[in-house]
């Protein structure tokens, strides 16, 4: 590319990035069309490609595409997705795969016929297993962890079903959700931490399974219940059954309640729109500041910073106004621009902010670098004060159950005091709520009242509820610093 | 399409549909990528195609698309529209055009060399001047009635371009607020009334024309003020001239404020934000009910949303979640689900709602369709009470100047009273704004003193700014009923 | 573009290039579709856009495109084109065109209603013509000459439509052959000259206009006659009726046979595949030699080279063989490969030429660059002598009648003598026919005894039938050299 | 589809369908362009779809679609490709088989790192393989034979790559001529029939190897040898070493040279073109007919028709035009238009065939359906007499040796007598060559004089060089009829 050109850019986002949304449906006539839906739901969970794998007769049929759902389906598409059993999956992509190859579901066929899967979560010892089976003569054709997981079951020699699967997950370690595709069942499993979320609903006869209610809401299926931690249901002709694989030992991810889930759904039993205002009010409480008014980062930081107002009393305003026509790419031009990227995204309003004291809400801080553009941005429309306020703890390790994170060294939160963030993020003041108060918060957010042993909260604490071997260690990094 | 096969459906949206954006920019080394972002930051007033012109060399360059901005323009792309001026458009299609035909700009060479053109608004006396110059031998090759006013300006005999163009534009009646590029110089120009709005900008010495000033904050380019009602304004090497081609008699369309335009925007001098947050509070004092919460129909009626609960005192809850992911068009499955079409963008949340008295406050209502499946996945969502409150005047009458309306017979508000509309949406209570009402707090939401002669409401009033022939009332059905 | 990869290439071809393919068909339930049959045996004609319109209740339908008529057509796109009127065309895009928007037919509304057209030939005069036009205020969209022609309709002023043609076409100097569609008949004329071929057909009720005869074998139809030159057919719910719009005379363009026309075609009421092996025959007569095989150039020395063959007695083999994959470019490695524009097409048979005394025949030389290296790929192949016999005259004068020419300076055989050329392109002899030989032996071919005053030959003798003024002179350089 | 739309149809085309290309080569900067040359060269083998692997430190780059050759690969696309080792494959697809998911090259990662495997040829007990291999835990991704093949590679324990090679083949039963690349080598073996060809081929210091040797012209490669029956040939760093893997027991595809390989292609050690001359030579002498033309069916017929010409002095001539411009499927109207499909393809030209008796040479028949066209065509265009004489035997057995053959009942060779067939196909009169004039002829075609055991003609003779378990005669129903 000469120079004097202009060229195509990532749209910035200081966020976590979620690994992958998982969905299933066994015994519907319309599986394809229905998975289509709840991955249109699922969408926020994975926006670098989706599939769908659907069976008739016992013939497994594949569509994926590095697409996003609403660009790769057509009608046509999803008509040649016969069959009334279909699983679908909308993933990130990983640093080092392959966009093309490495999308989900994963099909083979193997003995008993054949399997598809999806998979949302990490086999942290995928690569050593993978090595293992390599030698005893296996072939991979992904760089995907999820294969290690079909390899397994075409290798487990138990009598039934049951049994197979749990032996091939007895030399699993990581977190995972995931659905399998077999030629008369679908199973749905989480690991005994019960990591990453899977729900089941009921759609008139059929089972359906999803990462998030909100897959159920838009198709109209009620929700029953989640897999348990450790559990496996068998879907099938004669109905659901349940096996406890491992005995659980919950552990799930708080920043599902953070950030990931659709505020809309409900996760690991949670309402997660009320359990983000719970956090935005708490945050009021333990860092008060005078302000003349509260204005959210769209759409993350919405519902804390509701939270943040009712009980602060400061009244919210959108100073910051998204586009919501943006795609996963821009052309920027040579001549460069002020907060570019960030504004691309986010404009801020001078006639609501001019001479105003800001109370700005966000969900989170990763790198720090978006922080740091709202602040100037909204400095620039003439806010007079800008106090950040952030309505979960600082983020100081790395996550190794399926959530894209930065090394380290790029969390801000690792390397750098409140005081040197607030420097470099440019903020008047800047706030964080502790662990113990989101999870105060998050547990008030629920109606029932059914106890929980507590979340896994390593990336705000360094506690990895999964121990390292001594190499896991090395390899991630986990002496740095 | 055999019978047993989902299909395709446009997603629903009850609202008013602009049906341009314009943006222009002259001198700037970089012009078709500023277009290109101008054209970015005004997706929201035409999403069903998009295009830009360029002018390199006394060549005009042009690309045009059925598509959005972020899915059609590449680098190769905008690299291949060379030069310092470039023109661009977003449309909406209109019922009968051909949607890759009738895209803008419009290009064309005639006596005094290339001629590009971009248009929003309404010649509302197109056919007669097309058959008029028809029957003189002229060709037409689209159905855009801005081709018109291209033959026009050929056609013209004036001594000056000031002169031509005064010329063309006094036979053509209705709204436009268009840009042409020539072979040296842009035009800007706006109807008498200023129905449909046109800013100025500039980004170092060039000069930029756009339909919002969003699109300026975007590039970095500073807001200089509004291309008066009337006015002319000619872009060429020495800088820019004003010329006062017709009398203005100021009635700017009230719609762009209440929903078209972006909130992020100063349309006709007005803060957009702002002034829907005041119809909002007015809304709260002049149709007080006591509930638990208000609800904004996301995103257009959440400004009014705040301002109602900031006046009213009651919070304000995201209880309806917006999907930001939705497409133009979704394959709905044969098995009806309810309220599917709303569903795919919003999701009412249960945790939130359950036993609430709410107030649901949204922009506007024009068929009643998306407002009545709204109040009713409230109650499914266990709303205990539904208030609607909406931060306009009933619509009862088309708009013929630039906005896609139904006919009269379609709007709700024109065909049913008050009572009749609330027990069709099933809502507990109903209330609008009056015009009144209306034009007082927009007036208020501005900062400057400057006095306003008014809008145009004739979609609220039926009292319209130009003068119909007794040919165009029949024409327009406005008899009827 | 790093200056260290490939890129792609244009396959050379060093022969002239005619400018289109028109097709029309009046009356047929299956319109569109055979149109698209028609064009798909007219693509030697044309291979760089296509384009149909068809016409249904005063609709104007049009689908064009820069591909071939086998990848560009789908049944959904056939099916569009609703109407049992159709017209279609196939071109080669000319220098400064748009690929895109210099496609035909070309389509417009005027006074009478919608208008479409298509064109094979060359309007001398276009660009005064254009500005004559401008200059009354007419506005032209494409840069194609035929835009002058569907002006000149719209602005015709006669009584009958029979009389709006007339003037229309008396101020239009050059070749063509058109089609014209309009609200509820079909038009096809030729020029006086007759210079550019178009016949007319039968299929059932329905009439057919096509460039070449061989577009009515494929269909089905029956071949009735030309369009005489000079006349206007117009085709209507009544039949066909024939109008002498100007007096004949007949000078048709004699590369038709020489190369342009499918050697199945009949043109001009010769059949073109014996026309071309009776030239081959008269070079075995006019410049025997001694030689052990005859080698066409395929496949355009084909049918030269069997008639050589069989006047000479010397046998034919196909030594050079032709890929029939290759697209319109390939993408050259960076390493220089030897022939290899030229190998992508063609390859020289070793087992065949391997000592072998060779008379290589092929219709025509315009550059000679790929003549020699034919000759030295048949070298290379192990041939003892490689004798070139060419199967027309040399070529010393442009065209102006429709064909994509070189100017004179670029012309071999207008700036080398015999021997030079000879000399470039290594062979051991080199002959051509005289132009007498040329015109004498296609009479011949002829099977009925009707006389024929004579071609145009004016790209082997420089007369062209058509004056020139001296402006036109001075623009087409010939006072060079 | 409604019942009153065109449909798409496939072109007709009554000839055995090879199933496979394979290029490859070692050590060359521009790898994967001189690849896509060689595709380019090889696309009659295969157009249903391509693919190119490379490796570059040890990281495998794939690229794969279901186009044809210069319809897939663009200048971005090969530059991507990076590495000095690529393969690449051209395929037809084989019923059952996805067309996006069964294409090669094969890639996945083993113990000893990637692999990725190019394939001509079919493993007979593939699917007796693949059962076992699955029982054993084994994952299939692919319907693709060739799969097996590299399973057998990855489960292989002998100590050097040799060992490991010879191991994996001896389990295999079929034809296979394939090439593997390895992290550090490229392996290049033909089963010990050596069915399918493979030839090596030197460019400059990098080693080829190709299906056939007109891959090698048009990269400017020599020729050095064929890979022998049986052997192996291991190219590295070191340059190339030979292994014999199995005894040879040469039995190559006599269709290779009667149909199959481009007629400049060298097979075998056999020049193709001047043996099918021999071919269409010796048939005249064995079955002479008075006749006053000799005509090609073209391309298949033309060397064929050239060599009975010469040997029976009866003139040839084009009387059958091929359109070299058709795509892989065509949209066919309604409205049945006589001898379509083939028509598209081919067209009769009255002024050659009138009153005409005609010699029609092809070179074999399978169904005889398009035969039956051609005479049917050539009536209608004048011919008096229509003597059809054929080139090779009759086709009485299906191929199981990598070749896409119909079954036993619908090969006319089959079930029909001679006499039969000539009624059925409606010539005057109908010739094959014997099974022993063709193998005569075509080692006289041979220059050298080395001696040869002779070919596989099972499809001629029903006579298989590998023996079949009684399964595999059940499965193939070669006891049918």
């Amino acid at each position: 590319m000469s120079s004097n050109t202009s060229s195509p850019t990532d749209l910035p986002d200081d966020h976590f990035h979620e690994e992958c949304a998982v969905f299933g449906i066994y015994g519907h006539p319309e599986a394809a069309n229905l998975t289509y839906l709840g991955l249109y739901a699922l969408q926020h969970r994975g926006q670098e490609g989706t599939g769908i794998a659907s069976l008739e007769n016992g013939k497994l049929l594949l569509r994926k595409s590095p697409k996003l759902v609403s660009e790769f389906y057509t009608e046509d598409l999803l008509n040649d997705l016969k069959g009334n059993i279909a699983i679908g999956h909308n993933r990130y992509a990983t640093a080092g795969g392959d966009p093309e190859k490495d999308l989900q579901p994963l099909t083979a066929f193997y003995s008993k016929g054949p399997i598809a899967l999806v998979h949302n979560g990490n086999l942290t010892n995928a690569i050593e297993l993978k090595r293992e089976m390599e030698n005893e003569g296996a072939l991979f054709t992904t760089e995907v962890d999820s294969e290690v997981l079909v390899h397994l079951i075409a290798r487990s020699t138990g009598m039934t079903m049951v049994e197979q699967m749990g032996a091939a997950l007895s030399s699993v370690k990581g977190s995972y959700s995931f659905i399998v595709l077999l030629e008369n069942s679908m199973l749905g499993v989480r690991d005994p931490l019960g990591l990453r979320p899977l729900s089941i609903g009921k759609i008139g006869d059929a089972y359906v399974l999803a990462s998030e209610t909100c897959a159920f809401d838009l198709i109209g299926a009620e929700f029953i219940r989640d897999v348990d931690p450790g559990e496996m249901v068998v879907i099938n002709e004669k109905g659901m059954e349940s096996h406890k694989l491992f005995v659980r030992k919950d552990a799930p991810c708080i920043f599902e309640i953070v950030y990931f889930a659709r505020p809309d759904s409900q996760v690991f039993g949670y309402p997660v729109y009320l359990s983000r205002k719970r956090l935005g009010g708490r945050l009021a409480k333990d860092s008060a500041v005078e302000a003349d008014l509260v204005i959210p980062v769209p759409d993350s930081g919405l519902a804390a910073a509701l939270g943040y107002s009712e009980a602060s009393g400061i009244p919210v305003d959108m100073g910051l106004i998204r586009n919501h026509y943006v795609g996963r790419t821009f052309i920027e031009p040579q001549q460069s621009i002020r907060h570019f990227g960030v504004k691309i995204k986010l404009n801020a309003v001078p006639s609501i902010l001019k001479n105003k004291r800001i109370v700005v809400v966000d969900d989170s801080i990763v790198r720090g670098t978006t922080s740091r553009k709202i602040v100037s941005m909204l400095r620039a429309a003439g806010a007079s004060e800008v106090h950040m306020r952030i309505a979960s703890a600082p983020i100081i390790s790395p996550c190794f159950y399926g959530i894209d994170t930065p090394t380290r060294t790029e969390l801000i939160g690792a390397t750098h005091s409140l005081e040197e963030i607030r420097r470099y993020v440019k903020a008047d003041s800047l706030a964080y709520l502790s662990v113990d108060a989101m999870q105060e918060e998050i547990e008030r957010a629920k109606d029932q009242n059914n106890s929980r042993k507590g979340f896994c909260t390593a990336c705000f604490t360094g506690c990895y509820p999964i121990p390292f071997s001594k190499e896991e260690r090395i390899q991630h990094g986990l002496f740095e610093g």
